[in-house]
Formats: structure tokens, sequence, C-alpha cells
């Protein structure tokens, strides 16, 4: 998935399977509810977006969805969190399973967010940033009455300038800060990732979302990435400038989002934690998980309401979090 | 110097030089002006305890300081900030040759603080908690004026007790929880430090100090881990409840002692960092050092003022630090 090139820089390997999943089915996988499963970890930063998005939309009645576990070996994730090891749609114990149904010589990484086709147990698609906009737009038929427009036409190009900023320097840039393999990789990442949120910062000091005043695609976005910062990305990244905690408008902003729902009911902090210390020996050799920080503090006050701004639009918010799909008790804020 | 014993606890070595230089020269090592050299390196936590109270205390030209790099291998500290590698008193690159002068067959820690004989070339002493009472008690006649008085009679059967719970839990707690060989080995350190920093927070909301109303060598040997807390201990050592600095007493208290003439002016936060993160490998491979907290925030307002204390008691604060004895410039609070 991943290497670090000669001058010591983290490259993420962004060759993934291309194939969508589509209205009109034109790569042969059409939308259809009931066909496919969406194949997650809540640890994982990149299939977050898909479990919030499925979530806003209201999308748990057409695609089902699969939780692996939070670590996993060099054969990448299991679903060791169902009582038999196995996913109980898809019958198997290893996301790989689906992948080699599929391709049997796959020989890149074995991701999350996937999509699987479930008669045939062959995976469709791992490319995360195509996913969720094709849950938003390809899925719009099976959209719960009041889903939010996460990616309206009129805003498509500004949400796609912003997540490419988003992409390079935060989402992708605490890995590249975190396994960067030279010192001066490591602090060209750190500075380009808080230099970026620090314009993050500027915007969001007047205005409630990143793009219009509804939230978008691009919140989600940056979400999942602030979500994870004081609980992993901080120590574990050395993104240590500051917690986000000491850095008032993204803290307030990611609260907001934390405290609407399909976001922070999505999150499972625990899981979180034991996936980055107990997978990455290569930055953590003992594998000690963090007894801290303390997140019963994303439930506290964040004052957004003042910058106006209407969350789900001309929409709603979407109900709680469907039994069997919330977090375990004790794995979200309130742990 | 430590092991991990077979429950995954961490073990200091605790067998140190019991060798004195007293007054009285029992030990066959009287106090003599000029006589001897404190070894330390700015980066360890232990030493640094020695270099304020000799600021403090001014014994600048009664015992001379020679000042070990923050990095090392398996040899332990050498004197590479020296220009030619050696220390220009004791003629060495390596402090283990003191020891080696005095015990051939010396086979426990190399440490500092070391107080080094200079006329045989032969460490007296690395027994760190009573190098600094012995500063204070048996070389007194050598203070200057205005020198405060750090280990009161009326007040020492408090301070030895105070001492050893902040010793316990917190000076080689943060160590316990950083080398923890097992999850719950962590954890037990983890919740004894904060266990005790709440305790010591409950006290020091009242009090300026943590004994009396002055400074004693209580407060500074509480200060040189609380200095070192969100530098190193907060990431590298994951003691991850809270930083310092969201700590708000302890901060304050923290704050107030590094803006204390002999505090904060011998603070090499540079060197701190490099001697954690690229000297323990075991818990950081990669040896990439982070390059925040932002520093400056230790020169911020701290408000303590109102609770009254008398820093120096009867006496003075001690001039700034001699030249050559400063802190490297960026190396500080302003780096």
């Amino acid at each position: 998935m991943a290497y670090v090139n000669p001058s010591g820089e983290f490259s993420r390997d962004q060759r993934y399977i291309a194939t969508r999943i589509t209205a009109d089915g034109r790569d042969g996988y059409p939308v259809e509810p009931g066909r496919y499963r969406l194949v997650v970890s809540r640890a994982c930063p990149w299939a977050n977006r898909a479990i919030i998005v499925r979530r806003l939309l209201g999308l748990e009645d057409a695609l089902s969805m699969g939780v692996a576990g939070p670590t996993h070996d060099e054969r990448s994730w299991s679903f060791d969190l169902d009582p038999d090891g196995r996913d109980p749609v898809l019958g198997i114990e290893r996301l790989q399973q689906a992948y080699f149904a599929r391709f049997p010589d796959y020989d890149k990484g074995i991701t999350v967010p996937a999509i699987v086709d479930v008669p045939t147990g062959r995976v469709v698609t791992n490319d995360f940033a195509q996913i969720t906009l094709d849950l938003s737009l390809e899925w719009a038929k099976h959209h719960r009455p009041g889903a939010p427009e996460l990616y309206p036409a009129a805003l498509r190009d500004e949400i796609d300038r912003v997540n490419k900023h988003v992409f390079a320097d935060v989402n992708n840039g605490v890995y590249r800060a975190g396994f960067a393999g030279s010192q001066e990789a490591y602090e060209k990442a750190y500075h380009r990732l808080f230099d970026r949120l620090d314009q993050l910062s500027a915007h969001l000091a007047g205005h409630r979302y990143l793009v219009g005043d509804t939230i978008t695609e691009a919140d989600v976005r940056l979400f999942t990435t602030l979500v994870r910062f004081d609980a992993v990305y901080h120590g574990h990244f050395k993104c240590n400038r500051a917690k986000l905690s000491e850095m008032p408008v993204l803290w307030a902003y990611a609260k907001d989002l934390f405290q609407t729902p399909g976001f922070g009911d999505t999150i499972d902090f625990a899981d979180i934690k034991r996936h980055y210390y107990e997978v990455h020996r290569e930055i953590n050799p003992t594998g000690i998980v963090p007894a801290g920080p303390d997140f019963s503090t994303w439930l506290g006050e964040h004052g957004r309401d003042r910058l106006g701004g209407r969350p789900f639009g001309d929409g709603t918010p979407p109900p709680p979090p469907r039994p069997g799909e919330e977090v375990p008790a004790g794995h979200g804020a309130t742990g």
C-alpha cells in the first residue's frame, strides 16, 4: 500500500480498483438495493468517510455494512468482531478473500472501505474517494427522505478544490509525517500539515462549514482526520505542534460535526487507538496503546451555531444508528 | 541501568556509587573548591536537578561543570559538544573513562549527574538524590551570598516525604509508563502518575510551592520532570491523559518556576527532545525527533504571585548564567 522512497518520503500507493457501481451499470455493476456489502473498519479514516456518508444519506437498507476488527496482521483486515470470525453475509474470515475472488493474483493493498458484490463474493471497488461520491450521486434513488446534498452540482468545483488540498496536506499529510523515513521528510510533512490547518482555521473562523453553508463531502473528509488527531496523530505520528483541542477554531468546528447526527455516532475511539498503536509496530514496537486522552471533551460546547448555517440544508438529520450498527458501549466519547 | 521484570514493569537500577563529598571528608573526598567537576547533560532530568541547585546556590566557582551531549550510544555519555570531543578539564572523551578509572570492572549504569575528582580523574559519586542535598548542606561554606536554603532543617521531613512520592510516581513514574513491557504495567504507571499529579495539583492550587512558602529541593525535583512533560513524556512515554499545558494549576506552577532565575535558564528543549527520541530506539525506532510543541508558551503569564510566597526566602535570585554555561541560542523557550 505504501512505501518510503529514497528521499525518505512516504508515498501512498493510489492504484485502487477503479470499477464503479453506477445507476446505469456501465462497469457491469448497476446500483441495486441489497446486492452489495460495504466493508469497513471503524478504525480507518478512509472507511469512516463511507460510514458517515451512508448514514447521512440513509442507505442502510440499500447497502449493508460489514465491520472488520481494528487490528490485523500482514494478511490485512479480518472479521474478528463477528462471533464466529466470519462476516455473516459474505461468509468470509478475511477481506482478502473477496479481493482474491475477483483478482487471483491481486498484489496491491487489501484496503477498506471496499464494496463487495454479495452474489459472487467479489470485491467491486476499494476506490475510497470515488465511493462516497457515488453514494451521493449514483445511489440517489435510494436515499432516505430528507437526505442532505453532500456534493451539490453548484459547489462541486469548490469542494473538489478543497478536497485536493485537504487530502494532500491533512488526510494523507499525517501519514506522511508519521511514516517519514528521514527527519527532513518528516519536517516537510509537519509544516505542510500545520500550514494547511492554519489556513483552514482562518477560513472556518468565519464559516460554519468548509464550502457553502451546509455540510458537504468536504466536511466529511476533513472530519475523519480531525477526529483522530489527539487520539493518534498528535503522538503516534508526531503531529505535535499542538493538539486539536489547542486549536480553538478547528476544535469547535470538529466538536460541532461530532455532535451532529451521523458523525460522532460513528466514532470508535477504542478501535482507532488499537488500530494505529497495535498494527504499526515499525513505529510503536511495544504495541502498547496509550490510555489517554480524555474523549469526553468532544461533547463540550462548540458555539458554532452563532455562525448560522443549515447543517442539512433543506433536509433533516438522520435517525440514530440502526441496532447492530452502534459503536460499542464505552468506545465512544463517553468511554 | 534498568530492566523490565517478568510482569512487564520497568525497574530502575538504584545501585549508585554511594561515596559522598562531605565537609569533613569522611569518605576520603572532602569539599574543596576547584577540586571536583560536576558532569551533566542538559537533556537528563536527574542531572538537571544538580545544574539548577548549583546555580541557585552560586557554586559555579567552587565546582566546575562539564556538559555531555544529548545523545549517546551503548557506551553512554560523551563530550561531543566540546570542540575537540574532549572535556577541557578532565581531558576525556567519554564519561565512562572516569568510571573505569575508579572501578576498572564497573558494570552498572554510566549516568549523569556524576562528580569527578579532577586530580585523579576518578568518578566520586553518581548518587543523584544525594548530590543535590550535599550541595545544599556540605558545600554551604562556598555558597554565594544570598543563596536560598533549599533543604532547611525545619522542613526536611516534609520535603523528604514529598520527594519520596514524587520520585516513585512522577520522576520515575514517567519512565515506568514509557518503558513498560506490558499494557497492564503501562496502565498501572499511567494511573499512578496522574493520580499523583492530581493530588499535587490540589495542594498547589492553594500553595505557591510544595513545602513551606519558599523554593525548596522538592520544587527542583518536581520541576525537572514537569518541564519535560509536553516535550517528551506526553508523546514518547505515552503519558497522555493531558498535556501539562492542559493542567491549569501545575502548568502555572511550572511556568512560575521556569521564569525564576536558575530554573528556565538551564533548560535546553532541543537537547531534551534529541536525547529521548534519538537514544530510545526501542520505543522510537526511526529516531525522528518531533518538531513540536511550541515552547514559547513557557514565557506566558502564570499568575502565581497572588499566592504570596517568598521564592528565595531571606535570600536573593542568582545572577544570569556564567558565560560559557548558557543554554545555546535557539534551544530554550524562544527557540
